[in-house]
This record gives C-alpha cells, structure tokens and sequence, in this order.
C-alpha cells in the first residue's frame, strides 16, 4: 500500500490478538527504523523488543495498569542513548529523534498488516528496572505491537484551516 | 510506492529545482499529517507554510545561514499551540507529537515526488518574529520542502545489532 493508505490505515490498537510477530516482520519494520533521519546523524535510538510473557506483565503495572499492554505479543521500549545535545532552537533532540523512527516504525507495521499503540504514561525507573536498562539511558515512550484484534474507527481531527496557514501566522 | 520504498528513498534534500510546489501537493501532505497521532489526540501541531520568497530569506538568515532554506520553494515552520502537558513518563508531549505529524509529512512529501530536510538549527524568538508566530507558541523545527534537484547518497547508518535488543538490554 502506498504511504497515503498506510497513514490513512494506522490507528491506535488496543485490543491484539493471541499471535505471535514473526521474526522477518520485526526485522524488515527495524530495517526501516534504522532509516530514519535523526539531528547530525546521531541515531541516538535504542529499542528494547519485549516478547517474554512475565516481563510485558511487569511493564503492564509499570504503564498505569493498561491491560493491553501485557496482551500485546510484543511491547517495545523506545529509548535514547543520548549526550543530551539540545539543538540551537532550543529543543533537545534525543526525543524528536526516538519519535520519528517510533513513526517509521508505525508505518512499517501498518504495512506488515500490524497494529501499534504509543504509550507516554508509564514510570520511567520501573520499566529501566524491569528490562536492565542503564541509569544513563532515557525511555521516551513504550510502544505496543501486534496483529489489531479489532479495528477502532478513526478519531476526530481538527480540520487543516485549523492547523495550517501561508507565510505569516493567522491560527 | 509503499511505505518500505517511501522510507528507502527519503534523503535530507539540500538543494531544490526553482519550481513551486503544486497547492493540490500541500493539501494532500497535510491531509496525511493531520491523520497523525498525538498525546491523547491533543493536535498541538500547528504550521506556518512559506513561500514568499522574502519571508524564506529572512528565515534563511534565522536558520544559521543554511542558503538552501532560501532557496527551497516552501519553508515550513512546524509549532505547537501546548498547554505544556508532561507525559508520566516525564516527556513533554508538544516535540514529540510534532516530530510524528512531521514524519508523516516528510514520507507523505516522497510519495509527492518531493524532498524535505529538517532543520533544528535556528533562532526561535527570531522565527517567531519573522513569522508573527505568538509568543505562547513553540516552533520546534523549520523544515524545507520542494523537488529535489540533487539526490544525495544514503547516510551510514547503526546496524540493528546496535540499535535493537530483545527482553532484556543488552546494547
């Protein structure tokens, strides 16, 4: 499918079926992960791949009890191995970074016929304490993947009047 | 061309052909961007296309001097309209929604025939005057957008041993 459809196909899935991810899905998904571009060529992304059945349990209780995330076959830590370089616009870039290849990751899945959800609310220590991640090393987001046991219907969207205009502000 | 070849071809496009981009091309873009997902569906993003040519020599001069944001066809100044929303996780939602939005439009732009490059080297308070961008409003990244008069080799990238771990961290 082309990138229209793939963006027109995503949503936030919830509700994963009983199935496992192959491994040349997840491979050809992280061949495209490592694609993307990053500030100075950085690349300051790390992932940590969680299929083990009592660790996504652990991380269920470390994202505020989410049930799904413990359903989902695979949970992935997105994390930064980060300098804490802010770029001169005053923005960090360790989490814009880890947040476009989280979406070229996205994109891939939709592709392979799987569904992801980006997950912000969990603590930071316990999931570094769940998966032997290092003091030094941030997790920006959790992100569940599988194949969608069901399909949401697509949320509301402000209308692009709303969100875009030419040449001088007028929002 | 679907989402793997999308990702394949996208480069950081640094020199544009002295052609404008289609208004049919910018609204499809954005209709793919504003699909995006965000922080419980906030939508902080906001955008300020420019294409006079005034404008992009002023925000040229802005972005540290790189002479091809002048000489792009369109400068898109990517902001967000937040109430300052911290994730649990510790994460400021706003850069990171915005990356994802802009992501979506920096593939949606490959399907287009187009280039884009980011740019996080720049004088925020600077933009924002050039721009007449409030001063609540962020601007997160300038990003560039036109057809490609030059397409660079692909970059060195990590290799997945690198980047990718399972179960446990072990990177």
């Amino acid at each position: 499918m082309n990138v229209y459809e793939a963006i027109e196909k995503r949503r936030s899935i919830r509700a994963y079926k009983d199935q496992p991810v192959e491994q040349e899905k997840l491979d050809r998904i992280f061949e495209a992960v490592r694609k993307a571009p990053s500030a100075s060529n950085r690349q300051e992304w790390r992932f940590v791949v969680v299929r083990d059945a009592g660790l996504r349990q652990e991380l269920m209780r470390a994202a505020s009890q989410q049930s799904f995330v413990a359903t989902a076959p695979v949970v992935i830590a997105c994390c930064a191995e980060t300098d804490g370089h802010v770029m001169k616009c005053g923005q960090p870039c360790y989490p814009i970074d880890v947040a476009i290849a989280m979406d070229h990751l996205t994109l891939a899945a939709v592709e392979e016929g799987l569904g992801t959800c980006w997950i912000g609310s969990f603590n930071e220590a316990e999931v570094k304490a769940i998966l032997g991640i290092p003091e030094k090393i941030r997790v920006v987001e959790l992100l569940t993947l599988g194949y969608p046991d069901a399909m949401p219907s697509p949320r509301t969207r402000k209308s692009l009047e709303e969100i875009v205009c030419y040449d001088r502000w007028s929002l």
